[in-house]
């Protein structure tokens, strides 16, 4: 028997089975599973009355992590919709962009958000306004229009570095086996309480909206990230389990409410959006007492596709979890050469990161020439650059536009980001490629210096030519108060590649 | 991107990922991943140049539960055949109804097997005779026929209480989904260790084979079932799972080896086949000191539909573990009323239990008619009734044809079985209807006492009546050594019923 893989089923799972699980808390809101399923089909009833959606049409949504977008997840998709979430960090013209390309008909905007008209989609403000609109509907359930598993059910417009941000389409069947295979990898239970750190307008919200619903678990909302509500939240909710980037757990750690909070509750911490230092690892699990991992993905790729678990049987490896990972079940990642070889498992011959999944993407919406470019060969080209060592964990050396040349050798600036990062005084740092003369290019290193504390340029030189080949060592470092950032909070390396 | 569902994407990621570990266990043996990918790809080259099998052909097999029938589960599939595991108790003539049925080319036969002939599939001996063979083939890996995730990958003979064995086609799409949603819904982790106590030729040995090796578990081997040698080895290779139909785990209980043992691996006892009754549970919690839970499925559902876990986020109940339990992640599961509406969940209206799932099979074996049948209205017809509780759990109550109907109540031969099997000296029981000129049938008892004790049949009916009502209560006690047993050890009540 074919039934059509759907993440719809999740929701369905938990309204029939823990209808009285209390599944998402925001503030002092708690919504049973029964409540999220009955706000999530008003939803539906609204997007197929009132503002007209018909099967197949784009919904944007413009707001942070509340309990409505983690709604719009399943009542989007109950009306035969495509659910459009944007990143509230772009600017209005980018998202009058993102609107106009993938033709949204209604966009429900959140109130502190800015108004980014002129756009043709219908709008509703979330507020009075949106819940007079959920209360006008029927109270019984909506019954959604026939899924085809292959059809988009989700874009996801990328914040790419270069050129207008692209919508990424995912389908019923990508999102549905992506949660299933990322939670069966990641060991998640009904008992897990998951909160929200990582937007859900970013990389499908790491898959978490539709396993945690799916298990019965708790949703915790957090509309804006702040370090201190953070920790709040995991002593009051009983957090198991945090997502996050680097830049988010370095301000975890240094937010002096830390010593004050019981952390006891935390499983596991998983780090990703970009690599996270041996150190910065280490530094989570002595200080909150839990598991740290690494977990590496794209938006093209639903996202996950490697997590730094331990191997079963083998001793627990603080080592193995500081790398990019292991594929997770469901996924075929090779790291490939220039002739779309795999490259040997030794450690340092490095390659490009190639994914074959049912999760990536079916394409960039409307652009058939880039997605032919980004699945050339049947392959996902993630354009990240690792080495596999023996037992098969990646570890990204670098971005391939990031790679540094440096009189004919290759740098990898993430190796020297990390050896910077384990220098005391520095909180934030990235390594780009500056133009060289002689050597064509050279490291230069841009570094943010913890509050309270100090360092030259020259001790941070001769930090790294301490530790690394001589080559390796930036030429340069520049000091800012904050590094650029865009997105999730991934450093912008672009802006900083482009001064002087 | 859409890539096919295979099973065959569980051993690749296994003998990539985790080539060192020791995946297989049986006896003195121990199978690494590599060792194990290896003997399957030797087997699909051996299948597909010697044994000339062609993409779709069927391979039988007929053996207990032998590494080699492990690893058939994955090199037949490698070698574009469909897997047919024939059930070694069923009669030589019934072998050969199977074998001609599935128009099989190839059969492996243990040794310790009885010779089938005439039939006119190429026989092959396991042994020496299959050992050379393997050896014989390329060492490098088979590359499989390209796969149609719709496509049957296997065909299990059910063991059906009337008319011949028909055979279940599961295909790709459905042996893959089932295995990820077994596993995440009952947590299993590469770390662990399951013994095969329950027949790999039966049921698809309730999906242990697919997702132990998704997860890089161990596999522990039983080629036959014995219930110092089951303590034994959980002593030895420290299991954390059992799977066992309540017949083998009464066997375990009363075994005298249990007290000498170490169990304290045991994380979960898993009892399907027949409802456990609620004594044998708690029984097992008690004297093994680790979970027990109800699972329950069928060879046309691929084949778990429920387990009987507890709720996420509320207090374990032995009460809820003793029920049918909960549809597992994946599954639609529906206790239906005559007219094909949903029965209240008040714990007393009975429905049929009825399945949408893709782990449904695609339907029997050249049986187009039964098919329909089977799955009329796009719903699996399991012919158990059962009614639901107010939380969704489950609890069957009969097989259809089982339901004894007493002067116009309807008897519940489990409810009265369960009622007997608490007495203290009954070992084995089973309750069918037997005509009576007044009340249409009468609940009949079959029972086996535990042996050194004694119950007579007015003790045992006093027993009934004086926990149930009246009219439940047998009629008639009858004694036996044993009752008899077909499959994996299933209660034969067919046969009972037949008896004067």
């Amino acid at each position: 028997m074919e039934v059509p893989l759907t993440p719809l089923d999740f929701l369905e799972r938990a309204r029939r089975l823990f209808p009285a699980r209390v599944g998402v808390v925001e503030g002092d809101r708690r919504f049973t599973y029964a409540d999220f399923a009955a706000r999530a089909h008003r939803l539906a009833h609204a997007l197929r009355g009132h503002l007209a959606v018909a099967p197949g049409d784009r919904v944007a949504w413009l707001c942070g992590n509340t309990h409505e977008l983690l709604e719009a997840y399943y009542g989007v998709l109950l009306a035969g919709g495509v659910l459009v979430p944007l990143n509230i960090r772009l600017a209005p013209a980018e998202l009058r962009h993102c609107l106009a390309d993938c033709g949204a008909t209604v966009l429900v905007r959140h109130p502190d958000q800015p108004d980014v008209a002129p756009h043709r989609a219908r709008e509703v403000l979330l507020g009075d306004a949106y819940e007079d609109l959920l209360a006008a509907q029927p109270a019984e359930p909506a019954e959604p229009p026939p899924v085809e598993e292959g059809a988009t059910a989700e874009i996801f417009y990328t914040s790419g570095t270069t050129g207008s941000p692209r919508g990424v389409m995912l389908t019923h069947r990508g999102l549905y086996l992506h949660a299933v295979h990322s939670a069966l990898t990641g060991g998640l239970t009904g008992d897990d309480v998951i909160l929200h750190t990582i937007p859900l307008f970013h990389v499908n919200g790491w898959g978490t909206p539709h396993y945690v619903t799916a298990l019965g678990g708790v949703h915790v909302m957090l509309p804006r990230f702040d370090a201190a509500e953070v920790l709040r939240l995991v002593e009051a909710e009983r957090v198991t389990r945090l997502f996050v980037v680097p830049t988010m757990m370095r301000s975890i750690l240094d937010e002096p409410a830390l010593a004050g909070r019981d952390v006891s509750s935390l499983r596991q911490v998983s780090i990703g959006g970009a690599p996270p230092g041996p150190e910065l690892l280490a530094e989570v699990e002595d200080r909150l007492g839990c598991t740290c991992i690494s977990g590496y993905g794209l938006t093209e790729s639903g996202p996950t596709l490697t997590r730094s678990l331990d191997k079963p049987g083998e001793p627990p490896s603080r080592a193995r979890r500081a790398t990019t990972g292991l594929p997770i079940v469901g996924v075929d990642v090779r790291v490939l050469g220039d002739d779309d070889a795999e490259v040997p498992w030794d450690g340092r011959t490095p390659g490009e990161i190639c994914a074959r999944s049912n999760h990536v993407m079916a394409g960039y919406w409307e652009a058939p020439e880039a997605t032919a470019e980004a699945l050339r060969g049947g392959w996902l080209r993630t354009g990240d650059i690792a080495v596999v060592d023996a037992d098969g964990y990646l570890r990204i050396v670098d971005r391939k536009k990031d790679l540094i040349i440096s009189g004919g050798e290759n740098v990898s600036s993430v190796e020297v980001e990390h050896c910077l990062a384990a220098h005391p005084a520095v909180v934030e740092v990235a390594v780009v490629g500056a133009p060289h003369e002689r050597w064509g290019e050279v490291p230069r290193a841009w570094v943010a210096v913890r509050p309270g504390t100090h360092a030259t340029e020259d001790e941070l030189i001769g930090w790294v030519r301490d530790r690394l080949a001589h080559f390796k060592a930036p030429r340069e470092v520049r000091f800012l108060d904050e590094l650029p950032k865009g997105g999730t909070g991934k450093i912008l390396k672009a802006d900083l590649r482009e001064r002087a």
